[in-house]
C-alpha cells in the first residue's frame, strides 16, 4: 500500500520499504484477535452515538458493517494484505470500503494502543475461562482414578528410592492439589485482566468527551484503567497469565515424566492406552509414550514464551513502544499449547490401565517399612535418633545377608534392640505402614477416603469464576 | 563427619568422599534459615509434648537448648562445617551436644522434607510482608511527588517520540498503578504461602500420633497442606514469588530507564542527587546514575532466578528430589535483591529534581497538539479519519516551511480545511491539551487531582495484609 | 489414519486418538524440511543401491518419484494430512503410492531418528551460510558508512552522560567488531553441523551393509558421526546455533536501541528514512521508528527460543525422546528471525541521514575534554590521580558558575593547578581531544582511517566459509 | 568514605548515600579478581616506565608495593569495605597508602572500564584451561569406564523403551563425544577470549603515548583489541563462556538422570558408590543419589546464568552502562560450578559399580531384537516396509500369547512369512544384535573396540590449548 494511503500516512512524503512492511506486519499473527476487536469496536460505536459524538444512524451503519466483515472472516471470506499492518488497520479499511466516509468515525477518541490492549483482554478473559474448565475436568478426573485406586498400594519414592508404601490414589490426588493452586493462580488474576482500557487513547486519554463507564458495560467490565500512560502499556496481565501456565506445565511435565518412567519395562506399573502412544519407523516392537513425551517437552516451550515476554519488557521507556507487538505469538501459544495439553492429558490419563499387582509386589521392596520399624522404637521410649541408628544397621545386616526385615527372626530382631517385641512383624506389612499414617494429608485408607468425599462435595458447590 | 557418625548413617558402610561431602552441602546457603528452623523445633517439640510422644520436662529442655542455640546464631558463635550437610542437621546436632539423648527425640515424626519447607514458608511469610511494606511506601513516595508535581507539563511519548503533553504527576501515578498490581500478586500469594507442611513427614506423612492442627496454631498457620506428598515437592510458592518479583523488577527497570534518559544532557528533565550517583576512575567530569543502572541491571538477575527455579522443577518425578536443594540461592537473592532496589528506588526518587522548566518547553515541540486539532475538527463534524489526513498534511507542511502548528496563520488553517475558526488557536496550547483529557484515567489536571485524592483516602483506610 | 494403516502400525491393536493424533502430528512445522528430506533420500537410495541392498532399477524408480514429489511440493501441489505426523512419513506415503512396494525399500537401514537430524544439518547448513552472507552485507554496510562519516565528530557516552567526543565512524565501526565476532562464531560452529548422522539409525547403528562414507560424500559432508547414541540425540549443533545467535540479536538490540534514542526530539542525531518507520492512527505528526524497536524486541524471542531448547534437553535419558520434537518451532524462527533482522537493519541504516552539525555541536558540551585536561597535566609530571582530582574542581566550578572550560581565563586555570599554561587552549578543542587518541583501536582520524583500510583489504581477501 | 574523598569525587559536592553505597559497591564479589588485577597493573606500570610516562624508580616502587598487595591479600590480611566499591579502587586506595602520591600515578592512561575487562579476561583465560583440563579427565574415565565394559551389553532405549542391545561401552563413549564437543567450544572461544584491551581507557582510547603491544606481550596476549568503544562494553567472551558451560552442563544432567534411573530398585544397573550417596534423617533404609541428582539440578543454575547475561545486555546504549557490573556474580558462580560438578562426576564414575548380570538380562526382553528380524527379511529380498510390518505383527502375536521371539516355532515364524528359515534364530540373540551393527559409529564389538583405539592414540597426541 502506499504509505499516503495509510490512514497514518498524511504527514509521510515516501511509500513504506517492502522489507520493512513485512518486518512490522502483525497480521498474520494478530488476525486472531478479530471477533474481539468487532465486539470492543461495536460497543465503542454505541458508546459514541449516546453521547452524540457520531449520530445514531452512523453507529447502526458502522455496527451492521461490522458484524458483516466478521461473518466475512467467520467464513473465511476476508483477504489479508501484509499491507494491512495489523487486524485493527484491516478491519477499519474493510469497514471504509463498505460504508465510505462514515467509517472513518469508528476511530473517534481511541487509538489503536487502548484498542489492542481491549482486544487482548477480551481474548484473554475468554480463554481464561476455558481453561479453568478444562482444569477442572482434569481435577475431577484425577479424583474419579483416585477413587477408583483407593485401595492400590504403590511404592512412594524419594530421590526415585523407594522410600514407603503409598496409596496410588493418595499419589494421584496430589496432582489434584497442584493442579487446584494453578486454577487458584488464573482465578486470581481475573481481576487484573478484567479491567477495561479503553479512553487511554494513545496514552493521553481523549479530549472528547466519551462514556468510558457506559463502554465498559456494554463490554462486562467491572472496573476501568485508572491512568492512561500505564493502561496502553501494562502487559502484566499477559505475563501473570503465562507465569501462571508455566507452573501448571510444570505440574503436568512431572506427571508426564512419572508416566514415562511407569511405563518402562522395568517399573512396569502403567500400561498407556495404545491410542496415545506410537510406533517407530524401523522398530516394529517399540510403543512409545509420547504423549506424554510431549507434554514434558512443551513445558519447555512456554518456559521460552515467559523468558520472552519478559525481557521484552525490560527496560522500556514509557509508553506504548513497538517491541511489545512482539506479546502475541508466545501469549497465543501459550494458550494454545495450555488447552491442548490439558485437553490430552484429560484424555490419557482416563485410558491408563495401573498394573496394580506390580505396584503392590514394589511397594514391599527396598526396605519400605524401615521407618514403621524406627516409629515402633519410638513409641517404646527410643528416641528417634537412635531408633533411625538401630533400624539402620538392621538394613545394613539384611543387605549383608540378602535377607528381608520381615524374614528376620525374633532373636535377630532383638539382637539389634531389646525394645522388639513379637508386634513388629505386624509392622512390617505395606498396608499398616500405610495405614497407620493417619492424619490429614498422610496416606491412610482413611486419610485419603475423607478428602476424596470433602473433594467430591466441594466440586458439587463450586461456582464458577466466570459468574464471579 | 564419618559417615557412621552421621545421623542418617546407621546403614552406611564408607565414610562421604570429601568433593561430595562439599558439592553435596548447603550449610553455607541455608543458615540463613536458623530462626525459622528453630521456631519451627519449638513448636514442634510442643506439639510432641502435648501428644505425650515426649514428656513435658524433655520438650521444656529440648526447647531451651534451641533457644541458647539460637542466641549462639544470633551472635555469631557458632561455628559450621561442611560435614553438618545442611541448617537442620547443624541445630540438631548441636541440640543433642549440649542436652544428650533428648535431643535426639526432637525429629520424631518429622523429616528434613517437610522442615525446609516449613522453615522457607516461614521465612517467605516474614519477608513479603517486609516486601508488602516497602511496596507502599514506595507508592506512597510517587503519589507524594505527583501531588508535589501536580502543576508540572512534560511531553508524553510514545515509541520514544513526543506524543501529547501529560501531568508529570500522571506519569508518576502510573508507576503506582503498577506497584499497586504487584502488590495485589503478593498478597494473592500470602494464602498459598500461609500453609502448614509439618506431618507430611517424608513423603507419606508420619505414623506417630501427632496433631497438626496445633503446632499451626503455635505458629500462626490459618491452614495444613492437605497431601503429604505434594506438600514435601511443592515448590509453588517460591515460583510464584520470584514471577511476582520479576513483575515488580520489571517496573523498576521502566522506571530506572526512563530516569537514566531523562537525566542526560539531552533531555535533561531531572537532576539525580550526587548522593545516588558516582564519578569515573579517569574522565573529572562524570556523575553517573548507577543506581538507576543497576536497578535496571538487577532486573536480568530476578529473571534469571526465574529460569533457573523453573527449569529444576521441571519433569521431576514425585516427591522430593534432591535437586530442590538449588531452590535457595536463586529465593533468597532475589528476597535480598527486591528489597534492596524498593529501599533504594524509594530513597532516590525522594532526591530527585526534576527540570520544569525544560519539561514544560519542550512538551510544547514535536507538534504535540497535533491530535487535538484533529480532535478539533472531528467535534466540527469531520470523520476522525479525514481529520486525522488533515492534519497530517498540515504537519507535512509545517516540517517543509519549518513552522510550529501555532505559528500558522487562519489563512494557512482554512487551506487545509474550512473548518478551523479563529478558536482553534486555544487548542494549540499544551494546557489546554491536557487539560481536555478530563476522563477518568486522563491526564487533566482535575483527573489526575482527583485520583491523587482518592488514593490518598485509600491509603488512610489500608489494612495490613499480615492481619488479614 | 488408521494405526493399523500406519507405516508403524503392525503391532497396534488400536486406532490413535484425534487428540492425541493432532498433538503429536509435527507436519505442519517440518514440511519446510523437505528439501533436505529428499536430498537425502536420494542419496541414501542411491547408496543402498551401490552396495546392493536394493537394485539400481529400484533406486532410479524411487529417485525419479522422490524428484516428482519435490516438484509437487515446490509448486504447492502436495496435501499434508495430520496424519502424516510428519514430512519424513508424508513423503515416503507418496512415494509408496506412487511406486507401490519397491518404495517401502527406501526406509532401509535408516530410522526417522537418524533421518530428521540428518534433514536439520542439511537445512542449518544452507541457512547458515545465508547468514553468514547477510552478515557480511551488513558488515560492509557498517564500513562503508564508517568510511563516509570520518570527519563527523560525536560524543561519545559512557552511562549515556556525555563522556569524550569520538569520530561516528569509530562507533560505526564497533559495530563492525561484534558483527565479526558474530561470523567468527558462526564459522567455529561449521565443523560441528557439517557432521553426517546418516547409518545411526534408531540408536545403534544399522545392521545393513551400508556404506557411510559414500553417502558422506554424496551429500558434501567431511565428518561422520562416530557414535550412534550420541547422534540421535545430538542437538548441540542447534542450541550453539540459537547462542551465537542470540549474541547477533543482542548486538542489533543495542544499535537499534541507540537509533532509536538518536531519532528522539532530544538527541535529534538522526533521521530514519520515511520507508522504515510508521505514523499513528491517532496521532497525526508521528513518525516511530518500528523497524529498530522491533530489532530490539525480536531479540527477547530468540533469548526465549534458547531458553526453551536447554529447558528441553535437559535431564533427558538417553537417547531419542520426543520432547526433541519440539526442538523445530523455536529453530526455524530463529532462523527466519535472524535472517529478516539482518536484512530489515542493513536497508534500513543504508538510508540514514545523520544531523552532523548537531552531534559536532553536541559532542563540545558536558565538559568532554575534561579528561584531556587530566592527560594535559599529567604530562607535566602532576600524578594522575592528583590531576583528576584537580580536573574535578574545576568542573565543579565552572558548573556552579555557569561557564565552560574553553572559556575559562588562563588565571582561572592557573588557580587550580600552576601547571597549565596558554598551550592548554589547544587541548579543549574535541578536534583535538579526538586525534589525540592515536593508538590503535583509539578514536583518531588516522587511527580510524587505518582501521578502514585494513578493514577494505581484509574484506578483498575473504574466502567464503561454504567454500572451506 | 566521603565522597570529596572518592579518588574520583572532586566535581561532587555530596556524601553518597550509605543505602547507594551498598548497592553500587562489588567489592565482595569483585574481589576475587585481585590475582589478575595486579598482573595487569604490573604490566600496566611496567610498560608506563617503558614509555617514559612514568619513571622507572616509579614504576618499580608501584610494581613493589603491589606485590606486597598481593601477598596482603593472599594470606588474608587485606580488609575490604563497601566504601572502597571495587577490587581496582580497593588495590589503588591501598597503594597509594603504601607510597604516597606516586600511587596515583598508575592509573595513568587507563581507566576502570578497561581494567575489569582485563581482568575478567585474564581470570577466564585462567579459569578455562583449568577446565579444559578437567574435560579432559573426565573424558579420559569415560573411555577407561568403556574399555572396562567393552564386553557389557546393555538395553539401547528410545523414548525410555527398550530398543535395541547395546554395549554399554558404546553408550559410555556416547558421553565421550558430547564432552569432545564441549571442549571444541571452549577453545574455539579461546581466541575471543585471549584479546588485550588495555588502552581503550573510558571509552575514546587514551590520548597519552602508551604502547599497547608491549603491555600485551607482558600479558602473553597475542591480540589487542581493535576499537575501544567496543572493548569497554564487550561482554561476549563471557556470554560465550556461559552458553558453553551450559550445554557441557546439559550433557552431564543426562547422564546424571541416567544414573539416578540405573540406580533405582527398578533399573538396577548400577550402584553409585557409598561415598557418593547420602541417607534419610527420617528412613534408615534409604541411600540416595544425592550427588547425581545435583548435577541435574546444577544444570538450572547455570541456565539461569546465561538468561541473566543475555537479558542485561539486551538493548543497552554504547557504551559501558553500570549494569554491567551485575556479569560478575553469573559469570563466577558458573566457573564455580562447572568445575565443581566436572570433579564430582569424574571421582563418582570411578566408582560405580555395573550390574552386567542384570543390564545383560535386560538387553534381551522387550522383543529388543525385532528390527534384526526386520532386517532378515530384508536381507531376503522384502521391502522394509513390509518387512516391519511382519514383524510388528509378530510382536502383537507374541504380546496376546505371552511369548518372546525366540520361543515361537519355525512354523510360527513361517505362518508370518515364508521367508524365515532356521538361521532366524542366530539373528535373535543379544549378542548378534549388537555386533551385526559393524559400522562406523555403531555398536558392535569391533566398532567400539576400534574407536576405543583410535581415541586412545588421539589422547596421547593431544596437545594443550594453553600451548597454542
Amino acid at each position: 500500500m502506499n504509505k499516503k494511503e495509510k490512514p497514518w500516512g498524511g504527514r509521510f512524503a515516501k511509500q513504506p520499504d517492502k522489507l520493512a512492511e513485512r518486518f512490522t506486519a502483525s497480521i498474520q499473527i494478530d488476525k486472531r484477535l478479530y471477533p474481539y476487536d468487532i465486539e470492543g469496536s461495536i460497543a465503542h460505536a454505541t458508546m459514541l452515538a449516546k453521547q452524540g459524538i457520531i449520530s445514531s444512524r452512523e453507529a447502526e451503519t458502522i455496527n451492521n458493517a461490522l458484524a458483516d466483515i466478521q461473518l466475512d472472516l467467520d467464513e473465511n471470506r476476508f483477504t489479508f494484505l501484509a499491507s494491512d499492518e495489523d487486524i485493527h488497520m484491516a478491519i477499519e479499511k474493510s469497514l471504509i470500503e463498505r460504508v465510505g466516509e462514515t467509517g472513518g468515525k469508528l476511530h473517534t477518541g481511541r487509538s489503536r494502543n487502548d484498542q489492542v490492549t481491549l482486544d487482548m483482554r477480551l481474548y484473554l478473559r475468554h480463554e481464561i475461562v476455558q481453561i479453568i474448565g478444562l482444569l477442572g475436568e482434569l481435577k475431577n478426573t484425577f479424583l474419579k482414578l483416585a477413587k477408583q485406586e483407593i485401595q492400590t498400594i504403590m511404592p512412594g519414592y524419594t530421590h526415585m528410592q523407594k522410600a514407603q508404601p503409598v496409596l496410588l490414589a493418595h499419589y494421584l490426588l496430589a496432582y489434584w492439589e497442584m493442579l487446584d493452586r494453578d486454577e487458584a493462580r488464573f482465578t486470581d488474576s481475573w481481576k487484573r485482566i478484567n479491567v477495561m482500557p479503553l479512553g487511554s487513547a494513545a496514552l493521553a486519554g481523549t479530549g472528547l468527551p466519551i462514556d468510558r463507564e457506559y463502554a465498559a458495560t456494554l463490554l462486562h467490565f467491572p472496573a476501568l484503567s485508572q491512568n492512561s500512560m500505564d493502561a496502553v502499556s501494562d502487559r502484566d496481565f499477559i505475563i501473570e497469565f503465562i507465569s501462571s501456565s508455566a507452573l501448571l506445565m510444570m505440574h503436568m511435565s512431572r506427571f508426564a515424566e512419572d508416566m514415562i518412567l511407569w511405563s518402562t519395562d522395568e517399573f512396569n506399573f502403567v500400561e498407556i492406552d495404545d491410542a496415545f502412544t506410537t510406533g517407530s519407523s524401523i522398530m516394529p516392537q517399540k510403543k512409545n509414550p509420547d504423549v506424554a513425551e510431549l507434554l514434558r517437552g512443551k513445558t519447555a516451550r512456554v518456559y521460552g514464551h515467559l523468558m520472552t515476554l519478559l525481557t521484552l519488557m525490560k527496560g522500556l521507556p514509557m509508553t506504548y513502544n513497538r517491541d511489545l507487538q512482539e506479546d502475541k505469538e508466545p501469549f497465543f501459544d501459550t494458550v494454545d499449547t495450555v488447552k491442548a495439553c490439558l485437553q490430552v492429558l484429560n484424555a490419557m490419563i482416563q485410558q491408563l490401565t495401573f498394573n496394580r499387582e506390580k505396584m503392590c509386589l514394589d511397594a514391599a521392596g527396598g526396605f519400605s517399612t524401615a521407618t514403621d520399624m524406627a516409629e515402633y522404637l519410638v513409641k517404646k521410649g527410643v528416641p528417634f535418633r537412635s531408633a533411625h541408628g538401630v533400624v539402620g544397621k538392621m538394613v545394613s545386616y539384611c543387605l549383608k545377608n540378602q535377607k528381608e526385615l520381615i524374614s528376620l527372626t525374633i532373636e535377630e530382631f532383638q539382637s539389634f534392640s531389646a525394645e522388639f517385641q513379637q508386634d513388629i512383624y505386624r509392622y512390617l506389612t505395606v498396608e499398616s505402614s500405610v495405614n497407620i499414617r493417619n492424619i490429614t494429608g498422610g496416606t491412610s485408607l482413611l486419610a485419603v477416603r475423607k478428602r476424596i468425599k470433602s473433594l467430591q462435595k466441594r466440586g458439587r458447590e463450586k461456582v464458577d469464576v466466570s459468574q464471579s
